[in-house]
């Protein structure tokens, strides 16, 4: 039996601690599956005295991170601390520049410099791994990476963000407003005290420039992300949404076309028959599509310290096996740089709510502006009349370009009779 | 970059046909991610003259597969021929013997022969490769043994069997009777001319002894699995399920009790609100569930030439980039023999469907015997009075032991008044 596999761990919160339990509490079986010892040995983090739940006496303390990348027993640090810049991204450079493994959760590192860690991983001939950063504990890199390695995918979407999801699903099942909802999981602690990250699309937009790059070969190009958050759905669209037949949802959709690589986070309206739209709750869940393979779906829990745990102990592993893939699929000099399709050449359906003072006339008005940008009405549903008030108009077009379809609201919203706003989601048919 | 992987293929019907058509068509993309060319170099099958929408002239052809495992420079031997023992077991021992790895989509060779073969190709020291011998294109096995390695997975189960999938959606959606539909998928090509591996649950079978062998590190015990098919489901048993909030499902269930592994195989009623009821069609999904991880489902094709090859081309890949894991997750000598636990064994809830000519005292007999097994019952469903015709009584019972059930059934089938066999289905809560 070879060497034990040494670890060195910075950053002890949630998942740092769900790890640490996680190799001591299954050691003797990880030490079967992995044909050597895995031990953590050193430890870092911002407080040693803190409240964790597990012993940290075993393990030689740092109370600089940057020493674990120093040490001369460690084999595999592991960066719990997050942050695309800093601390994160000095550490894994050090770790690299000393012939060490790095194995992180940080998808904001690697969004935003995935592509420069993994020339230097590979210079250091080490694994750069990250199967914690993207949906938790769905095994996603490594089916995309190597258990579907023989197709070429040309789409990879899903639900990547498990507090949008689990506000949006309480919008949808007990009719509340964004607010209220997200007042009570920063109360019960899922979502932050700056829930920017989170209800803005940004972790999101992160994740799925990562995927894109395993999936489709090419450089992770979190820049070119399309973003929008979910702040402004309303429980009136949530209603619409469901009178139509469709669930909102906030999805991250990367797609290949002829005129380069398509990368959008925003609401989406799916249809209700579809396997992502019962995707409820906290959950995650990812969709392939590839020419041979076809679709596959995969679902589970997109954070916590479990299912993060276990995707970290992963990637662990693999490096204890002796398991090597280049960092996005492909060596790095080899990863292409596709050229990003700008949102407003993106096409799609839509659904559109307006608030309309009714007055005679303001339909055709309407109507008329969809016309000459070229954009045809699918259905239009006007509830309740209220002279005087303003009311709901709700309406769906074909498949239209954004830039007709921005450019028509934008001289919708400018007619006298619309009070506020104009609403726009886009209705992906998946 | 590294020699070329040289490939033999042993079998071209559809899955070897889908397989050469995906290393030609993508020769280029595979040579960038495996990091050297994959060439097949050698063929052998029934009919070379065969048609098969591909074209073999650039292959070596040989009569006898067998040939394939002693040719000098080939490195893998991908076995597609199928049966768990004659040409396929001994065409995988000769290869193993001559240092080759195999790589094969034949469940019931390795439900069968997984330990021994393990073996064997540990010594050996090359890889027993079989992705695609469990639900098709889901990178389940990889998934399993690499992605959800840090857990201690208790349960694994599925719908592991696309025929079975198609034929019930098709009688829940359509109200159409179970030989009807047969008959279609025959005429159709989806069911075999002897459909019984697939509506009896054997190929369910073999696939769910592999998931459990790979899921908790214990030998493949294929003979511990029991097994029932689908051939006594009725559309009116659909019907009930319908309107009890359920719908039936041929399932592969694998599960670690105190007293040792359960493995069974048979329709269940299972939750509407479940992600596995809505499993349609020819669709395979797997549910593991974790100690870490927590619960993580994958959906996707279960068969045909596409979705197979590419698990195929998956294990091909990776014995090209050098990843090498023992056989079923752990080294073959430590894999655990775990005790089976009888059926009889069994604990959960039951659907039972009886046909009552409608007599004064008959439900008083039948809740008497119920009682007399220490069966309880939850709910009764009597629809219509027909006298002098049988008419379905339909009950649901609380958490019984499978023995207490089949004792009751038995003196059940026995009152005069009971026209027909009684149905059982179990109820599972997952």
């Amino acid at each position: 039996m070879s060497e034990p596999l040494k670890i060195a761990v910075a950053g002890l919160g949630t998942v740092g601690a769900g790890l640490v339990r996680l190799i001591s509490e299954r050691s003797e079986d990880l030490e079967i599956r992995a044909g050597r010892a895995i031990e953590i040995t050193a430890v870092s983090a911002r407080d040693r005295t803190a409240e964790r739940g597990i012993d940290i006496a075993p393990y030689a303390w740092h109370d600089d991170p940057l020493h674990l990348a120093v040490l001369d027993d460690i084999d595999v640090v592991v960066e719990l601390i997050g942050g695309s810049d800093g601390i994160a991204k000095t550490l894994t450079e050090a770790a690299f520049e000393n012939g060490k493994h790095v194995v992180t959760a940080n998808k904001a590192l690697v969004a935003h410099h995935g592509l420069g860690l993994a020339h230097k991983a590979e210079a250091a001939g080490v694994s750069f791994s990250y199967e914690a950063a993207v949906a938790g504990g769905i095994p996603i890199i490594k089916s995309l990476r190597e258990g579907l390695a023989g197709n070429s995918l040309h789409r990879v979407y899903g639900i990547l963000n498990g507090t949008c999801n689990y506000i949006l699903t309480a919008m949808s099942e007990q009719g509340r407003e964004f607010e209220d909802v997200l007042a009570e999981c920063q109360k019960l602690g899922y979502a932050e005290a700056d829930p920017s990250f989170d209800i803005d699309g940004i972790d999101a937009a992160h994740k799925l420039a990562i995927l894109a790059s395993v999936a489709f070969g090419g450089e992770v190009n979190f820049d070119a992300v399309h973003v929008e958050g979910i702040r402004h759905i309303s429980p009136m669209d949530m209603q619409f949404a469901e009178e139509l037949g469709y669930r909102i949802k906030l999805l991250g959709i990367a797609s290949i076309r002829a005129d380069g690589l398509e990368q959008r986070v925003h609401p989406c309206m799916v249809p209700v028959d579809t396997p992502i739209a019962h995707v409820s709750g906290s959950l995650n869940a990812v969709v392939a599509d590839g020419d041979f393979v076809g679709t596959i779906v995969q679902e589970g829990p997109g954070a916590g310290a479990g299912p993060t745990a276990s995707a970290v102990a992963a990637d662990i592993i693999d490096i204890a096996r002796g398991l090597r893939v280049p960092t996005f699929g492909v060596p790095a000099g080899q990863l292409k740089a596709i050229a990003p399709v700008p949102m407003q050449r993106h096409t799609g359906a839509y659904y559109i709510r307006l608030m309309v003072v009714d007055k005679p006339g303001v339909l055709a008005d309407i109507t008329a502006v969809l016309r000459d940008h070229a954009v045809s009405m699918e259905s239009v549903l006007q509830r309740t009349r209220d002279p005087g008030e303003p009311v709901p108009v709700v309406m769906t077009v074909h498949e239209a370009e954004e830039a007709s379809m921005t450019g028509a609201l934008e001289e919708i919203a400018a007619i006298g009779a619309i009070v506020e706003t104009p609403r726009m989601i886009r209705i992906e048919s998946l």
